[in-house]
């Protein structure tokens, strides 16, 4: 994994975001803390051009509405032809059909390298029934180890389907293709009080695709152990008085100042 | 005060936001502080869908337009047929006739459960002469010892017109419906420095009003003695090195880690 | 540069800034770090009313749109007929051609007081061959003291073409009219690693410019110089955890807590 963090360094890719506008400091101030390049744009008027001055593509669903989907659409279809690799976050899909809608439309058209959700979002983009009603993952919809093997199977086909590395965000996380699994244990309970770590770990993913597109896979496992570490060392750093929105900041400055030889010796992960 | 507190983390109600651009992440994160769930979205597609899903309705009119003012009546709307309460937050009402007719707009077809907003934006509401040409609460219009008793009757008559509770923000903060008034003294200046300090607080209301909805006098009271109180001890927390955004994180903060036995100990207030 | 600062402070100037909103709440929480107040809003149905009531005016490019634009427009014409200055930040105006229409579209029809931009968007601006494919400068267009003769050339001819104060942002700051550059040595290469921190320093200069109109450049130097020494005290108190979303609160902090005698003391420049 030590690697893969020095790509991002090293190369300094520039990460195209199309996303909502409640995190999208956050993801931006991660993507520069990893060693990337942030452009946030979302009218449909100048996506295309933009992408193709970009590296890697990040398309978040939340706060959506019609010009913002078609922007997604538009710079989707262009990063495709392009071979730019693209992330696709499917924020609180389970919520609303017009969610559903934009999704099955923007799938249709654009291939996406990676899908990065809760087990919620992702079973609602599979069209399983889900007891979602939000962002987080419903209670019965908990990925645990005693549900773990069956989890993995259902990540497993849908990555299959739909082409493209899953990451399934959860107290476990997977991260699979069709043939391989990772199962990392990093993390912190506590990444769940503040918005937007599923965003902020999108943008990761897409800055850490982009810089290894090759082998997405590796590239997302690794991303998801940097921020589970991430979230680790955040919390060991906490006073008594410190709450969420420290923890954010910790979190960010973590992936900031995070040495490759700490991700190498801190992620927690087994392939299966 | 202490109840209600302990409501709000044990039920963990979940409140869509339709809110400005501008400190839309920190009502994310402050609603997450105290232990409720925040859902944004702001299309007239979704909305209906998603507040039907929720347990509380906040609207704020920062940076409005008319897609997102379309969208507040409808969300609205269902609330209402649904029972769930609304919060409103007239931002800058005083600012444009843009604004006070999409309030008119709004409130002509909508119940709100409760109202927050300082004088200058009340007293807008209220078709009242105003010499606020901005944010904050116009020289003139400040709430004090003196004028107290003048400001409460205001404030009960216009509760009363409206048939919600009316938070009134400033130097003393006011929470009423027609027959009683809280007066409340927590707070510190400081809390002026951070840009949507009033929007937290909004968002703080929804969150303890749909966790307490057949009380939303005492929640509303609660909610404001709590921000208040996470003033006073942010503030407590400053080096001499911190400015305005340390605050603002060390607010929220507060708001996270209070103790519920601290709110029933710091909270000042008497009831008129 | 002491009797500025002063000036912000006791003035308490409105500012208007219609931006994007990724660096939006940054921009708020700074205008008010330095004492004075930020309204946003961005729809062509307000903005003639509320710039009316403002002491200035800060246009941003980021996250463009048609609505958007036009506001910019509106609210630009409206600030020129009331002698209200207005500042612009032509964010990654080389990325589209949408962009650079946009600029033309604005600029044609509003004079602007202070432009601020790296050198990639001010030659990009000046239609000039630039090598700049996003937000930062790109490597060949840096300013160092190799080129520095030349880049103050450039700048204010730029500045006389534009009738108009230009703040070139580089790790040498350049600030010129027509006449006269103040070079700029204060700063901090960390600022690169947060995002908007260009942002802010238009939002910086609108809020000085406005308390001080009858001396754009002067009060343009003096806000370049506070945040480049806001850069250096941020840096200064940085722990070996702590990543580039603490140095992000630290920076805002630092422009709260600034003694005008700091910033006297502090200021690193030469008039050329």
């Amino acid at each position: 994994m030590k690697e893969i963090v020095e790509n991002v360094r090293k190369k300094g890719v520039r990460i195209h975001n199309i996303t909502n506008y409640v995190t999208v400091n956050d993801c931006a101030n991660i993507t520069l803390a990893c060693g990337a390049f942030p452009i946030m744009a979302d009218d449909p008027s100048e996506v295309e051009e933009i992408v193709s001055v970009c590296d890697g593509l990040n398309l978040n669903l939340g706060t959506p509405n019609d010009r913002k989907i078609e922007a997604m659409i538009l710079a989707g279809k262009k990063a495709n032809e392009l071979g730019i690799p693209v992330v696709f976050d499917p924020v609180g899909v389970g919520v609303s059909s017009y969610r559903v809608q934009a999704c099955s439309r923007l799938l249709a058209q654009v291939h996406v390298s990676l899908i990065r959700g809760n087990i919620s979002e992702i079973k609602a983009l599979a069209g399983m029934d889900s007891d979602a009603h939000g962002l987080e993952a419903g209670v019965l919809d908990k990925v645990n180890e005693a549900n773990l093997d069956f989890v993995i199977a259902f990540a497993k086909a849908f990555a299959k389907k739909m082409g493209a590395v899953l990451v399934l965000s959860g107290q476990i996380d997977i991260v699979c293709d069709s043939n391989q699994a990772y199962v990392i244990r990093n993390g912190h309970s506590y990444m769940s009080k503040v918005s937007g770590t599923g965003c902020m770990l999108s943008s990761l993913c897409a800055a850490y695709i982009a810089s290894d597109p090759f082998d997405v896979l590796s590239a997302g496992a690794a991303a998801v152990c940097a921020m589970g570490l991430a979230g680790e060392l955040a919390y060991s750093r906490m006073s008594h008085l410190d709450g969420n929105v420290s923890y954010r900041n910790y979190l960010i400055d973590a992936i900031n100042t995070m040495k490759p030889e700490q991700l190498e010796k801190g992620a927690k992960y087994e392939v299966r």
